[in-house]
């Protein structure tokens, strides 16, 4: 991990003298159960009493942390400075900051990225107690601008983390290829890929409860919703599982599907390869148009664009949205400009984001025909982290 | 779950009932890293929109979530209205809102309890910037009286569910003692710790960086440090393990020592034995003053003194916090006034609540003793959860 908090934190002070703010404070507590999510980016493991992780313009670290916490920050390398306290954070608190004296100071709050708003409302509140009588009261700012861009353009030690989920997620897929069989129940193949999961020592990209999404057939609850013990993989059926396995901290999260053939079929009937078809193609219209500096929003109607000239209904959701520590990893999205989005999909695309590139329609009476690639930006457009799926393969008795 | 959710949500509504605050207001987005963490006594998977969840003072629950979000909702039973949203969630959120007219709603946020404190700064913005120009913007109140209580007091399903995850931790304590030998060093062990684990599907209650803390000698590092992979258990050691193991999202959180005889030594020698009894005197004083109504400080004070009174040095430490969901669970504790720790040792105790009980002495030459026991806190005084370590077992060469 030391090559990549090393990296993370090198990485920040480059976006810090980028920018008008002067130091980055991650504030926080207890950070066992929902602290903040930019946290494990730049340590190792977690903080029990109130602590200020700062980073200065200039490059300079600087960790005021309780006394039992010390001793791992110290050993990490990463920062230059380890202040223990035991009492109180105040004193040695406020003391670093006059040494650094900053102008702006950049807290971790944000309206529209979730992943840059790791700060409580409590913890707010708290520091802007702790700074109460002096000059930096006044000089807190959104660190928004250094945390959704140091999170989202990713080093090479994290890509190299979201490619082994990916091929773990890969190896995963061909498991329940053979898996699947006409009569196995979708909450069985969630079972199984758990199974194999703890075998393999592989987490989920997002809540368990609900990683896969496995869908068999027209009567399956499409969304986030959970495997059913009764719906079995049937004749007729499009069968559909939406992954995400986690592997070091990082995350995959790709769909595909399969089907399986009706009594009187042979090979993929016509509604079901033209719904491939329209899916494939609208993937590779969003791509296309994907690159540094273009706004989400367009690649995501181009897609949207391309699938309804194929004669489908729009999809009620976003193209892409960028992957990391886990599935939803916050930041630019590659959405339309809808009211829950917000700014996202206005936010220019950068190289070294990694992004989801997802859709799917319904076909009548069989299901639903969604995939799910994953890409890296690179300077002239996409490169493909995942094997596209562009053939149907069928699901044998 | 549904019966830890349905218990916890009648809870909630009793607590309500009980209090000034006629609306609890969850209000929460991409739930999957870094969420509130009351989400998980209320809900079962995750939720990926902006999703307001809302429980009255008369009981009634109200969830206006995402589309995609809404099945498991409905199929949980625990919600009597699921509220779907497409575009933004600020219509349906203020029709409900409108409906039940609270005129005060606690939201999740509090200066003293992080478990209580889930409420992002950045959504706290948003849910003022929602409700702009309606008479509820100026309602808003912390719920902490409501959400403290409601994860401090366990119910039955919970408290199973914690007495389970201690019986797995008294199993790896036993084979953490046939494993630990000298020559072993401290990394060695956590590593046997944590493939004992993944076989036998146990979570960690803290960060698994940091869990468990092993400790071997006068030359490791006590508190929460990583343990070394040079420091061999050895002759005249103390060999220390602090070791919190989650089973069904409930947590253990214990302390175990042993001593190595040196080369001389026969049995235990005396200053390790006082050293013994006095910790386990410390841990009795502070046990028989804990019962409901009592603050906490005075529980830790009784402890402190009967420790001090051995002629040792106070901890540096609270003697015991609340477990549940994790190790540290927030809410009241059994500490000193201290400032770190704002005023959660002045909450009198409750039934109900689950505490450790723990503190150590450095034994010069030998190393660190220090014992965690946990018990639960009945009307009458405590009930221990631990069978309590009374004597020091002999690691065999």
């Amino acid at each position: 991990m030391a090559r990549l908090t090393s990296e993370k934190l090198a990485q920040a002070a480059a976006l810090l003298a980028d920018s008008e703010i002067d130091l980055w404070l991650t504030f926080v507590r207890e950070t066992s159960d929902g602290g903040d999510p930019v946290l494990p980016l730049i340590l190792e493991g977690g903080l029990t009493w109130e602590s200020a992780l700062m980073v200065s313009k200039t490059g300079r670290t600087v960790a005021v942390v309780g006394n039992y916490d010390a001793d791992p920050l110290k050993a990490s390398g990463d920062w230059e400075e380890v202040v223990p306290y035991v009492q109180g954070i105040r004193d040695e608190f406020l003391n670093q900051l006059r040494a650094l004296d900053p102008q702006r100071i950049g807290i971790n709050y944000s309206l529209e990225d979730s992943k840059a708003d790791g700060l409580s409302h409590g913890m707010f509140l708290l520091l802007a107690k702790l700074l109460e009588g002096t000059p930096y009261a006044g000089r807190l700012v959104s660190s928004e601008p250094i945390v959704s861009r140091l999170r989202s353009v990713k080093t090479p030690a994290e890509l190299a983390r979201i490619e082994a989920a990916i091929r773990s997620t890969e190896r995963m897929f061909a498991e329940i290829g053979q898996f699947a069989r006409v009569g196995v129940t979708e909450l069985e193949v969630y079972e199984q890929v758990h199974r194999t999961a703890r075998e393999w020592g592989l987490g989920f990209s997002w809540d368990p409860a609900g990683d896969p999404i496995v869908n068999s057939g027209p009567d399956s609850m499409i969304g986030h919703g959970t495997p059913s013990a009764t719906i079995e993989i049937s004749p007729g059926h499009i069968f559909h599982v939406d992954l995400g396995l986690a592997k070091d901290g990082y995350s995959s999260d790709i769909q595909r599907c399969w089907f399986v053939p009706g009594p009187a079929e042979r090979g993929i009937p016509e509604d079901v390869g033209e719904a491939l078809r329209a899916v494939n193609d609208a993937i590779s219209a969003g791509a296309e148009v994907l690159k540094p500096g273009v706004e989400g929003w367009k690649v995501d109607q181009a897609a949207r664009e391309a699938l309804v000239s194929h004669g489908y209904e729009e999809y009620l959701h976003a193209l892409g949205h960028q992957v990391g520590r886990v599935a939803h990893d916050g930041g630019s999205l590659l959405g339309p400009r809808w009211e829950r989005y917000g700014d996202k999909p206005m936010v220019p695309v950068e190289a070294g984001q990694v992004y989801t590139l997802e859709l799917g329609v319904t076909v009548p009476g069989r299901g639903y025909l969604g995939l799910e690639e994953m890409i890296v930006v690179e300077p002239n457009g996409v490169r493909w982290l995942t094997e596209r799926q562009l053939e149907m393969p069928i699901l044998q008795d």
